[in-house]
């Protein structure tokens, strides 16, 4: 008997074992199926990046009705990639990346690996989202964002998304959410951005840290004013990077 | 007295000791002062990646009038972010990616490290660009290339580009280029992307391959048609990944 049950994929950036992607599982149960294809450790950061220098190797941690869960010793791209070619019966329905540990708004799209498992959905065509919560705890709180999780997966499970564009959805850490908006990716930078430390006398190392400056903070449509004012955040994000304002312009140029 | 040269800042993902970095340099002596800050091993997929989980060195390899080199342990982001904190005394004019050894055109953009380099000088608001040649060779002829980066370097450090806008510049592999085209991102895909392996018996690993799909080989808009055809594609890229055109119907939604 064929399944007809929505399938959904999941990964995240904080690894297999993070309390956001236990949480997203509990949130998404009764929707369908569930494939879990996740890092064996933190991979905070790699964006989308791919092993290209390594081989991968992946392994089931958990098996029960309609939930499997597998960790994988890539990035979050590569467990994208490699669920389509090793653990996934038939295409998925939706891939979800998260409920993340930490803000993945602004040009954190561009650092997280979190969002690259879900920019890899789009590439690949399927209709896919992201959840981030602004709280990089290991215990952080993920309930208040649960009905809206659903509801967003219910949401795209019944009306998809355009091709080649996906969702990232930022819950600030509130108890009471506001509701949600419909945002513009924020203009912001790192700066501070190295601690540096001696290292053997001479000569020194540096550990990444940094603290986010918001460009645009009076900007009422962008995802970081939703998240400073008690709203969820959600951004459509697009895999066609193209800069089509600047083609005729160029086109002067030679 | 003032240094009033212009300073053109380098990295890439294949690494410092790459035949198409040494290529960059030669072209570009005569233009400016550089600083090349690259990774002291290949780091080829890592996109936008940033060490997070580990600490980053660097260290000087070369130092002549108007050139530094220094190799750094992290990703090509990395290696930007750790030159304005450490060995930039002023702000670069220009940020360049590459050359890069293998064509970054299409979705390439996303699992690109030398992209990645370039995207976040864009980030930061210095114009930036990043060129490529279609040729994974370690001894990849990068001659015909020459006069291109020279003409497309002058021009942007003349005319500056757009904030939050940098340019993916890719060379096909002739000997006569027919020109420049103003290109958009080709829509298209990886297939076929791993070698599994037997690894002691039971279990196996993976190891990346793949071959690239154009799933719209017949656009001549698109960087992956001009490359075909034997021009340099130059695909203006924007760091703002926002799909404005899907934020109205997702108003609708709630």
């Amino acid at each position: 008997m064929e399944n007809n049950k929505p399938l959904i994929l999941i990964s995240n950036d904080d690894g297999v074992i993070s309390k956001g992607i236990s949480a997203l599982i509990r949130f998404l149960r009764p929707l369908g199926d569930i494939v879990v294809m996740a890092p064996d450790a933190p991979r905070s950061g790699v964006g989308c990046g791919v092993s290209i220098h390594e081989p991968v190797l992946y392994q089931m941690v958990r098996k029960d009705v309609g939930l499997s869960v597998y960790k994988c010793s890539g990035t979050p791209v590569d467990c994208i990639k490699l669920s389509f070619y090793t653990v996934l019966d038939r295409q998925p329905d939706i891939i979800i990346g998260g409920i993340n540990h930490g803000d993945n708004s602004s040009v954190n799209v561009h650092y997280s690996g979190t969002m690259g498992a879900v920019i890899e959905g789009a590439i690949r065509g399927i209709p896919s989202v992201a959840f981030s919560l602004c709280d990089h705890d290991a215990d952080a709180d993920f309930e208040p964002a649960g009905p809206f999780v659903r509801d967003m997966v219910e949401k795209i499970l019944e009306r998809g998304l355009p091709a080649h564009t996906c969702l990232n959805v930022n819950f600030p850490k509130v108890k009471d959410l506001k509701g949600v908006r419909i945002c513009e990716q924020t203009k912001g930078i790192w700066v501070n951005e190295w601690e540096s430390f001696a290292h053997r006398g001479d000569s020194q190392f540096f550990w990444m840290a940094g603290e986010y400056q918001n460009n645009d903070p009076e900007n009422e449509n962008n995802d970081q004013w939703a998240l400073n004012n008690g709203y969820v955040a959600i951004t459509p994000i697009q895999v066609d990077m193209t800069a089509r304002e600047l083609m005729s312009e160029l086109k002067n140029w030679f």
